[in-house]
């Protein structure tokens, strides 16, 4: 990151807040419980007491509650879900390293929004320019190249960049108890995918490595991309228009498109993931859902109901009405990132 | 099918011919292959030994060749590689039982094309209305319900429609030595993609029966989808609008949306596929690629350069000029579908 840190504190638009959160009932939990060794950074109590009564139920051959290894279909959100999403999304750390890397060949950006606000890091401009000018931004970084030109601009800059704040690779900060839950779940034959607001082509590059989770199980927003013969050696060239927003409305049509099955297990964090949790709670099928809830400002960062990043509003009143799970990261995590452990 | 056989004649709009094809040379086979039980309906031969070879190669951990197993990734057509499309594509047959099933609740369709040809079994009108009219068909007889109930009409439809001139449901017109292809490389660790033209969603229900491919691995032309909230009981909405074409350049772009990795072994049999092929040849990792000519008119259909559905006249000449394998239906395989056996 090129960024000063002064610059950066612009940025942070995250909200304390001291929302309410599941009790963690430690009298409830059964400490001979099966497979609790797999969620070794989960606090005993309730949360991790129900996930893993859900598991033992719905695999168990004898239950009502069975289900199949075919239907035994997961999904989680990426951003806030499987690794952090502050001060902003990592995607957007990228877009604002490649209008710098690419600021030589585009002397007009100089004087032309968004971009002139990223090269001289004013982000109190950037900001205003609000989601035209983000849109604008990934249009410009993310397009113009063949799809094995992007993975490898991804992949270097994967291996290179730091969070600003954190000073680590972005792939150390994902979260050291969901790395366990997906191990858990893939250890009792659960199909995880992940579907994710972000791009595709974004995480697909490193999710195998970081997450365990193939390509083909990576549905996120996309842009549209041509075929190109290219005199006997093809390449697919990535286009400035928008494909697919796998956010909100979106994802249960993501779901449908790329998976085909409706999930029986879900979660998220903001209500971009809320259509999401409610299309598995609607599985006729015995299903789990889950939303993360930002409660560490200390070890991670506090934030819902205000947040201009990863909000969390209506799917907190949703959750409390339906029962859903609310994880309370506080509480309920022993480590926030695997190099706490 | 309510056809009579009379107008469906005017349907068929296959041409027999009798093009070049591979020749047979049993000298060349090493009898003592490994794993040929497997492709117990393929005659020995050329071909039989060209796929074996490249099996056995690429999944040599000894070889400059070797794969790793998530590199693994094959590509199959459909229509005319997986299973039969004459005398018109299946999903056609489907849409005009659609339409007489949904007249009742139109009665403006006996006086608009291309609803009237179907509803009068005047086919040679109903050819007239071109791609305009099957897209016009299409959309009528697909849209406008929920992914749910689409996926029981297929269900249903698949469960009780004949084939016109075979009298066989339509999923027993499956070619057998394909089934067998997909179970050898399944066997050595492959993943298996359908990459069709056809309607991922008239695909999905029963390709898991039928081919042992789940739903996610099923990639298809497809519709626009609406989320619906429904007062707590969420579906989709089948909207009247185009999503994606998976055909000709659709095809990479397809494999690349859905996979994200390129493919080392496809397999297809007209120009649709040929970009597909290109696709898949351009791979650094060894690859194959074959061509299914269908060369059988007693068997099956015997069509290439000139037929109107399943043509295959420019990939005849690129599988010629590569050295792709092309599949000589008439001599490389025993037996056609599977009641044959």
């Amino acid at each position: 990151m090129k960024f000063s840190f002064g610059l950066l504190t612009l940025f942070i638009l995250t909200t304390s807040c001291n929302a309410p959160t599941d009790k963690v009932g430690k009298a409830s939990v059964n400490d001979s419980v099966k497979n609790s060794n797999a969620l070794q950074s989960w606090n005993d109590g309730k949360t991790k007491q129900s996930i893993i009564s859900y598991v033992d139920d719905v695999t168990n051959k004898q239950s009502k509650n069975f289900i199949s290894v075919a239907d035994r279909i997961v999904v989680f959100d990426n951003d806030g879900t499987l690794w952090s999403e502050k001060p902003v999304y990592f995607q957007l750390f990228f877009a604002i390293d490649r209008v710098k890397s690419m600021a030589a060949d585009h002397p007009e950006w100089k004087d032309k929004q968004p971009f002139k606000a990223v090269l001289e890091n004013d982000m109190q401009t950037l900001i205003k320019q609000g989601e035209k000018g983000v849109f604008e931004l990934v249009m410009a970084t993310h397009t113009g190249i063949t799809t094995d030109e992007f993975e490898k601009i991804v992949k270097d800059w994967m291996a290179s960049a730091q969070h600003p704040i954190k000073k680590r690779p972005y792939t150390d900060l994902v979260f050291q108890p969901m790395l366990e839950l997906l191990d858990y779940l893939r250890a009792h034959d659960f199909k995880i995918f992940i579907v994710s607001g972000g791009g595709i082509e974004f995480m697909r590059p490193w999710s195998e490595k970081v997450y365990g989770i193939s390509e083909n199980q990576v549905i996120g927003s996309s842009i549209q991309t041509e075929y190109d013969y290219n005199e006997g050696k093809p390449v697919l060239k990535r286009l400035a228009k928008i494909d697919f927003i796998d956010d909100k409305v979106g994802k249960p049509v993501g779901i449908n498109r790329y998976i085909g099955r409706k999930p029986v297990f879900a979660v998220g964090n903001s209500d971009g993931d809320l259509q999401m949790l409610q299309w598995t709670a609607s599985n006729k099928l015995k299903n789990l859902e889950i939303y993360i809830h930002h409660t560490d400002s200390i070890r991670e960062w506090a934030y819902d109901r205000k947040s201009s990043v990863g909000k969390l509003d209506k799917g907190l009143d949703e959750a409390k009405a339906n029962g859903w799970i609310l994880v309370d990261m506080k509480n309920d995590w022993k480590v926030i990132y695997p190099f706490e452990k």
